[in-house]
């Protein structure tokens, strides 16, 4: 079954014509500049243009939401159904890790156009679909292998063929995205995607040590991350507030470093495997010296000062002691014991933030500091990521840290991941490090998607590295720290935002536009809900727990227009010390990290101030928006006072009602022409001051367009 | 651990004083008046009332939301705090189910409140609440355990006591139940709650064998029927379409007789002690010897026309062979496995709808008729049913039988499950066998809530029943048949109206009134999405697959005020066979069984007529929601242009607009005190009468009500 015959040539699909793939570069520029449509005629040679260009204009629908954007799209005419007889046959290379892709792939298409299809491959010579692999999968996956795919699609039938099944499985993400509903059925464009990363580490970390987080809401967010063809999830396994998987050398590193919560290795075993199953691998982190206090709840002999430890709140933020050789030993144990049970290449031993106050205070380690030639703190670290290389070495694994592990001693097969900076990208790269980029895509910093966007691994000091040195550049990742995040909200904080993430680092850097990003984004949002990620459905049950009774209507108008305060501004924020076992069950854990509804009043404001104050349209939908916001306060706050955990909003719910009140009395002076008087504007404007101080945790997003308004109206910047 | 002592005396509670449980007949009796506040009062004594009666009404949001009603409630003053330091400790009987029990109860007040409760049990003296089963479980649960607990809430602690661990369970659901938001913080009232279940019965059949039904889902809805006190799953294992429990010694059962779809002998295992801990009984249903033709797949020897047999639309209605010796030795060897599988008392053969025409087709099988003295095919089939009822009494199994089983040759071991109507319910009774109700509870005819809620398995035939009789009925189940039902959208069939079913089964008779159902139903449901249940969150995702677009607002206010057609109407609509593998995405696909907004909008307008067209807050909802309606048809039309599985709504759509439209118009004359003219009158309600056909077989829900605002607006009705 399934050998029935070499795939057809590539490019062969009807009314096709294959390019090079240099082309990107025009459609990317046709991107920056907002227009899809133009760009997709710029993709395009000799007749199937002149076809195509009509047949575009008179179907804007058509546009293609792909995310992350392939390498090089051809669009033609036509369009292929997928209906209820769709079928999938495979020639070529085939095992069962490849038959698991596409049962999952046609599962997929199945729930998402709600038709059973087939799970099973068929031995037809006409498929909808054929897929031709080359290779098979590696038992382990390399950072290295070939992820390249090239997906035809005529009216007659679709070719997805690459050298491996990791090319397949991004084609049939490529090729799930693709289905549309349309007037005549479920079908996909006449299309030719040649395709391939840009970079080959695209990793999300997740930091399951603060806050534990199940390996089934893990795996939900695996099904995400093969969607956007991501492909390495970090596990900071633990931190100071709790060890996360199960050693059975050292058993009471799980039992007195958690509550009970952690990974068995079974547990693991069948994770790594469901992970590997979708092109994904699993890098661990053991994260030392520092950041590891759950270590020594069991084993306080490893630290540098004294015990005992406990996890807890406030606790002592300690640091191991590299001075004994008993530490190695126990380190030696545990990372031959966690080297089978994650079988992937590389280790981190995270090596971040290491507080040097034990290693101050304690004489012994300060004169083993001396007595081994060393002044600093930090070469006494630096020598024990030298011993934990070593150890690694034997274990045949290659050694990841956090960038404060560059040193000159450092020897250079150490893969370095920055956060401090781009700079420090630069530097390990010059140095001869292989090198990838977290700072810029901490997700817990509630960033808007187009602020991870813009972030770039080859751009700021990464752009004057010369080419040997950028190469050395492998990747980058999007991080999760969980200070604020439990199983309840990690989804929403990771989706969608990750994707744009996930496309910034396959696709080419000239894919930039932002708001080509948005409209994919949104789809893709969608998309991902087929998953069962709960990044958009988990917001109703929350408001629900809020208010205690069925009428959310207004609290729903609240939370649409709020974000969390961004950066570290919650955590500086605190009056008693962090607490881990608090409950997160504030409006500040539900609500969206990016407001959509935000974001469209301040597109609606810009076009109509770009527009002299004359765009009608623009100025409806603000007056819409302003006046559903000026009455809600009146609805909201009769529940605001039954609930404990709402009357922390009544000052924003009351900010937010007057606001959209100045902003409507703005637009009436616009719409009169009538310069606005300045008592009135400067009242305003010191409603605004006030507003834009954060309540709760969150921050009001309507302050900024309101006051454009308002300033406005004051005659300065309207045209005659 | 957990040995702290004897449980305090019931009713010893703060502020409590016990009363007898007949006292609830009062209680009921003010439900049914819908004045619930009042009710609370008559339940007091003494002192306590005194307090109580200000109390109440001063916040009458303390209303208890309790679903089902329990037998008997006294409220007290003040209330118990549920904070982070929430502590469960355990006196008597204990073991591992029971520790489950309560695991999951914490995890679920932990997820509903979003505090990380302790998962283990507290050796305190004082915990928040003490838990006192008196027995343990028993391996497998009998129909006749005691289910009752008492729960005693004080401002100190509260005491939760019960016979066996079953009440326990019943307890912490209605403690659970009993969690509110307030101003000062999550609390419960202080409360002494008397409970027992009325039937000992109260089931849910879900047919997996038309559409199968994963086990992930059927689990989500244990834990529904658990929060409900429903205590029966009845699996109705295959039907023609599909067999869907692995037999390993017929295996070509589910290899011939399934699409691949069906459940391995471990993981029944699994689920039925999934069930266990849950209080649930599992009932299986080996249909025979009709409905059977996915059996005869792969053994058509058992059939009794020739075959080949295929689980395919349109088959043959084929039955068994009653006359051959082989069939007997089959049955008998699958029910040895199944009973081992299935370990409850209850073994169901179905019997139902058997269509003698291959009876008498096959001159052999009427041969055997007359040789044996038989005169008709049912007597033949009482035949089959008292050889299948000597099989399962060797296996140790009671028989049960849906009504067409009731023979006089039918020994009165036998239970008859009644689906055709509640007169067959007492007649069986009547004569002798035990029986349970299941006509008026089928969940697959998108009846109403209220509807279901008005059958009681001992009202019409049965209220003339003798108290012997009478006890014979042992209670009822629901009924989830799936010819229209797939994983996707069957938490919206069963849920929320399942619960109006469970209440009536547990509750006095006398609670009815329908507005208390309704409020508390809204407030159940809301909790059972917590639970994982998909009844709310499906919709969206089906709306957009339909859509293909992100912008769905209009798509959902039309599929908000629709209904699927009752009763049998789309399979009699049916222009070709039923196809079980046609695909459920249309919009009757998931638009809910229930309108909500279609039940406030008539609440609206019967308060509207009601007070004599002068209700203003009546008529200003009515104007709102008309408003509404009347634009949208503007608004979706285009969209029902875009998607093939959207166009057949487009004359419902205008039809919603229009009605809309003279709704308000009619609002208009009833404002003006004018009497409309006879002309517009009828040029109106000629289009109430083209809009009550059901179209994409749907139901526009606003029909009824704008056809009374337009006939009122005729000045017939109307005061002067």
């Amino acid at each position: 079954m399934g050998k029935i015959g070499k795939p057809p040539p590539l490019g062969a699909a009807q009314g096709l014509q294959s390019r090079p793939d240099r082309e990107l570069g025009g459609m990317a520029a046709g991107w920056k500049r907002g227009r899809f449509l133009k760009n997709m005629r710029i993709g395009l040679i000799g007749s199937a243009a002149l076809l195509l260009t009509s047949h575009v204009v008179a179907q804007p629908q058509n546009a293609l939401n792909l995310m992350p954007m392939p390498t090089s799209i051809q669009l033609g005419v036509g369009r292929l159904p997928v209906d209820r007889y769709f079928s999938v046959a495979v020639t070529g290379f085939r095992d069962a890790t490849l038959e698991r892709g596409i049962d999952r792939f046609v599962a997929e298409l199945s729930r998402e156009t709600g038709m059973f299809l087939k799970q099973k491959l068929v031995d037809s010579p006409s498929p909808t679909l054929l897929i031709h692999a080359v290779h098979g999968s590696e038992s382990v996956q390399r950072l290295s292998e070939d992820e390249s795919y090239e997906l035809a699609i005529s009216e007659s039938g679709a070719t997805l063929t690459a050298p491996s099944h990791l090319g397949i499985l991004h084609g049939l993400q490529t090729f799930l995205q693709l289905v549309e509903t349309t007037a005549d059925g479920f079908s996909v464009p006449v299309v030719m995607v040649k395709d391939k990363p840009r970079f080959a580490w695209r990793g999300l970390l997740v930091d399951v040590g603060r806050h534990f987080i199940p390996l089934d809401v893990l795996k939900r967010n695996l099904d995400g991350m093969a969607a956007v063809k991501m492909n390495v999830l970090h596990l900071h396994l633990y931190d100071n507030e709790g060890f996360r998987v199960e050693s059975k050398r050292f058993p009471r590193l799980q039992e007195a470093g958690s509550d009970g919560l952690y990974y068995k290795q079974d547990e693991i075993r069948e994770f790594v495997a469901y992970a590997h199953d979708r092109g994904i691998r699993i890098v661990p982190e053991f994260e030392m010296p520092g950041h590891s206090r759950s270590l020594f709840a069991g084993y306080p002999e490893l630290a540098s000062g004294p015990g005992p430890y406990k996890v807890e709140p406030g606790g002592v933020d300690a640091v191991m002691d590299p001075t004994r050789e008993e530490t190695y030993k126990f380190i030696d144990k545990l990372f031959e014991e966690m080297a089978k049970l994650f079988p992937d290449d590389y280790f981190h031993i995270g090596g971040d933030e290491v507080n040097g106050g034990q290693w101050t205070a304690n004489p012994k380690i300060q004169a083993f500091l001396h007595s081994h030639g060393m002044k600093t703190n930090q070469d006494l670290q630096a020598y024990f990521n030298q011993r934990l290389q070593k150890i690694l070495n034997k274990h045949h694994k290659i050694m990841m840290g956090w960038d404060e592990v560059l040193h000159p001693d450092l020897p250079k097969t150490v893969v370095v991941q920055s956060w401090r900076g781009q700079q420090s990208l630069a530097t390990a790269a010059q140095q001869g490090y292989s090198s990838l980029l977290s700072f810029g895509y901490y997700l817990d910093l509630m960033w808007p998607a187009s602020q991870h966007y813009a972030v770039d691994p080859m751009s700021g000091a990464g752009a004057s590295l010369n080419p040997e040195e950028k190469s050395r550049i492998i990747g980058g990742e999007a991080c999760m720290w969980s200070e604020w995040v439990t199983a309840e909200n990690i989804d929403s904080r990771i989706w969608p935002r990750n994707a744009a993430i996930a496309e910034r680092l396959w696709s080419s850097p000239e894919v930039q536009d932002i708001e080509s990003m948005y409209t994919r984004l949104d789809m893709l949002s969608r998309r991902l809900e087929w998953l069962g990620l709960t990044h958009k459905s988990s917001l109703v049950p929350g408001l629900y727990r809020m208010a205690g009774t069925n009428d959310i209507a207004a609290l729903r108008t609240l939370a649409d227009i709020v974000e969390p305060v961004k950066d570290y501004t919650r955590m500086n924020g605190l009056k008693t010390v962090w607490d881990f076992r608090a409950p997160l069950n504030r409006l500040v854990d539900v609500a969206r990290p990016e407001s959509d509804q935000a974001r469209r009043l301040r597109d609606a404001v810009q076009t109509y101030i770009a527009s002299g104050y004359r765009d009608k349209a623009a100025e409806a939908e603000i007056r819409t928006r302003l006046a559903a916001w000026r009455d809600n306060d009146r609805s909201l706050h009769p529940l605001l006072e039954q609930s404990f955990l709402l009357s922390e909003l009544a000052p924003l719910s009351e900010d937010l009602s007057a606001l959209a009140a100045a902003g409507l009395l703005a637009l009436d002076y616009l719409d009169e022409s009538t310069t606005s008087p300045n008592s009135w504007r400067a009242q305003q404007l010191a409603l605004v001051e006030r507003a834009k101080t954060p309540r709760a945790n969150l921050v009001l997003m309507v302050v900024e367009p309101v006051r454009q308004l308002i300033e406005g109206s004051g005659g300065q910047t309207r045209e005659p």
